[in-house]
């Protein structure tokens, strides 16, 4: 994942806020979940900023759609309590979505500041530019 | 914000706490989250301090009252989990309440030490006061 | 420590932090080392909040006033190390002053926003407002 | 500091980097020390990302060049302590730069993966193009 690629992808998910009409902090991380770009909207809420790179390394961390990470991480299912560890890098709601060569993830990007369902459709649009 | 408009929120808070007659810890933080002042009320018990500055924190973070927050982060809504975010300052139940000039969130008012209605009502009669 | 006195003593070193021209952050911490009120003055540097608070705590948490502190902190000195403990709430730099009622300490002021000397000198004229 | 101000900081920072030949992290944060905007460059090293990031809030947080933060946070001096203050995000060597609009702080920028003058020297160029 090199800055470029970051870039590329940050570019797209950006448009795709752009379009939904909702501003976000977006992250983009490496293979190792650490971080390579970040961007924060105009108007997007400052929560968004912690969350976003944080669904990004949860992508990563786990290789899972943070959506996806949050039907096990409910009361009740097998990763309950998750979201405590990692002195609180978990994500466990829409949002993060690996990076994909072929069948290997190789990153992650997160998207925050606006619903599940388009946090994810932002982070998607990005995954799909890389 | 000011300091002399936190004061009048502040004292606007406090009042409503007194005519309540409950103690609270009350907290206003500005456009940037950081906190600009905050009262313990003789008789507020020691867990309202933390609490009611991470209120503050929260409803600037993501311009909500923490009340509305603590519908979304219930066990299988949309934000469950991101109260282990930010280092535990992401606080889910009553009592933040977003600051606003027109449309615009200028800061927020957290108030802790009463009932979730309590700290709300609390908080809000702050807010009123800007 | 009643919040009213934790007034005064705010006042007081406002006063003292106007009449030098140097706007501060203070805080007032009780006899549990707990914060009972807090101001940021107008200008006063971000940084300022979480190392007032904290000076406030330290002067009560060791009853020394952290100027003194910082002479058994330093390298080669009996207490080096200690800023580290505590989550690092432990400041070892002038501006902490323990507050007493004859010889016992039941409280703690800390500024922070200027010069060692300046800091010490606010929080000071605090403490003597007790 | 709009998204579109700190990209043309870090485009400005990365262009002075990559005269240098020394790929950095580079980080903007807003009035509030709130993260905007961050890139690492391709080969930047991983301990870069935290400490550009840190940086940025550092100089904005104090309202002080992290170069000069320095020399009173060595041991005996003024502020030796200072940097295991706000959870570690206190950086005291070169690389973080104040920006301002006329007197005014309005954010900040930070760099890491150099030398102290190399990261200074990349944050400045940043700093000169806000």
């Amino acid at each position: 994942m090199t800055l470029k690629d970051a870039r590329r992808i940050i570019a797209a998910a950006e448009e795709k806020a752009e379009q939904i009409g909702q501003p976000m902090s977006i992250a983009v991380a490496d293979e190792g979940g650490n971080l390579v770009a970040f961007v924060r909207m105009d108007g997007a809420c400052l929560g968004s900023i912690d969350i976003s790179i944080n669904k990004a390394y949860t992508a990563r961390a786990f290789d899972i759609a943070t959506r996806d990470l949050a039907a096990y991480a409910q009361p009740g299912g097998p990763f309950f309590g998750i979201h405590a560890s990692h002195g609180g890098r978990v994500i466990i709601f829409a949002g993060g979505v690996p990076i994909k060569k072929g069948n290997v993830v190789v990153g992650a990007i997160g998207a925050s500041g606006g619903s599940g369902d388009q946090d994810h459709a932002v982070a998607e649009a990005g995954a799909q530019a890389f």
